[in-house]
């Protein structure tokens, strides 16, 4: 079968208005902004953002297809022989930091790359940065993930769980940015029609992860207690997009239009110098139970 | 002159408890804490931080003496013969957020690196980031910027002043951090007891430069608009901080005690999305007037 990316465009395109029609649904108090910036090259980039919302108090969805004449060589550092060719490249990635500290933020992205008919490759994920979890949330939702990989081989899951494990990690504070999902990169397993059956895979799985948790969770009640932790870890997700994150650093390098780039960054947050949850504590909970790697499927 | 690291310890040690004092006297309402630690090769930090305070919403200042048995690779790119010699360091820095929208934050550092007699430098600096400048504050700071740096030569304030817009510049948005200062490194002019002396220059200016600033604007009048505004560029603080900053970059990647590293932080902060100052208004002459590199001695 020939690489072509304009069904790629085009499912990435659809998933960004179905992901946002259906979070203002919930939301119910705010809309999703659109600005659509066509470039001459034929670029077209498409952010979506909602903010101060009744329950997501800032959410992007950003859909982008861009395309370049010729490869950094920083890019093809493993194909030299690919430097100075053309490339393409579509991606949707969101975030959603909602206002209840019951209600995990989540994060996704999806992304093909194209060079030409041999060279080309799908990444992206999901994951989950929770802040007074629920087990059977964090459970529902690794298994969606997993779900949504074993169609396409008996190990896809547990693999891409690892990889996304190893990546949300903040090695400054040895500590996970969350309960993690599902993580891939230069995915071409079984050729182009299966590596993106598998990329729609996980891709149509986003909604039915999330969703489930935001509407169980979004009227718990709460006090300054959780608000004020639910900021301090948003101060850890900012640590993560502007010191780790290698999409936010690209972007932040190449120039790209910075408020779609820093759109993921949280609305508010706090920093406390030396804070420890007491022990025993709800929020002590989040680091004992949660934040260290397990096995979500297949609980201890 | 021979080089002995043990005068430099003993000034920065004696600057961070006169720069406590002092701001602990201005700010009335918290105090500086205290923590010695000392590890068994020698090293010895102390960070200091004031929390919550009536006029100081957070602020730290830094000592640290540290000393290692071999240098990274890294660390000795342009001098390859001293890779794995031991080396000795001493460091002072400080960062002050206020709560006042009309008080500055400040930044400064000092440091000072010792492998032998032939191999050391100073290095550090002072930075102004104003919310709501007057024109006269900047000015004073410069000043004392100038009369720090002027026993040492003509051209020294004017090269470390642009040194300092070099540096704190966030290149992902094209704007300066504040309106800068001076901001020196490898500095070894006129061998070590000048270099020192003009090191001592830049610390005993400190003081002078912030606290009639401070003294002067602490208790003007602010609302609601001028506290977001304070907020929204604090997240351009930590926009600097996590994706910039060498010093900061540099204690993520090495394991340094990370609430010591990140002690600089803001307390609070917020991001908008696409947000633009409504022309005219006093947060869009931030923008026009002040952050844009220029030369505050002879104002145009």
């Amino acid at each position: 079968m020939s690489v072509d990316i304009q069904p790629v465009r085009d499912y990435f395109f659809q998933l960004q208005t179905d992901i946002c029609d259906r979070l203002t649904a919930i939301d119910g108090g705010a809309e999703f902004s659109i600005e659509d910036i066509h470039q001459e090259t034929g670029a077209h980039s498409r952010p979506r953002v909602i903010d101060q919302g009744t329950h997501i108090e800032r959410g992007a969805v950003q859909y982008s297809y861009s395309l370049g004449d010729s490869l950094p060589p920083a890019a093809t550092a493993r194909n030299p022989e690919l430097s100075g060719k053309g490339f393409q490249a579509a991606a949707i990635s969101m975030i959603m930091h909602p206002r209840n500290p019951y209600v995990p933020t989540f994060h996704a992205n999806l992304r093909f790359f194209l060079v030409d008919q041999s060279h080309w490759y799908f990444g992206g994920g999901f994951d989950l940065t929770p802040y007074y979890p629920f087990q059977e949330d964090v459970v529902h939702w690794h298994q969606c993930a997993k779900q949504a990989c074993d169609p396409f081989g008996a190990d896809v899951y547990s693999t891409l769980k690892k990889q996304c494990d190893d990546y949300f990690y903040l090695t400054h504070r040895n500590e996970a940015r969350g309960v993690g999902g599902v993580f891939f990169d230069d995915w071409v397993e079984g050729g182009f029609d299966r590596s993106f059956e598998m990329t729609k895979s996980i891709g149509d799985n986003i909604l039915p992860a999330y969703v489930p948790i935001l509407e169980k969770r979004k009227d718990t009640p709460f006090g300054e207690r959780e608000e004020e932790f639910l900021l301090y870890r948003r101060g850890r997700y900012a640590e993560f997009n502007l010191a780790i994150d290698r999409g936010t650093r690209y972007g932040l390098q190449t120039g790209r239009r910075i408020e779609s780039v820093l759109a993921s960054m949280p609305p508010r947050a706090i920093w406390k110098y030396n804070w420890q949850p007491e022990p025993g504590s709800a929020e002590a909970k989040l680091y004992e139970d949660y934040l260290p790697a397990r096995d979500w499927i297949n609980l201890d």
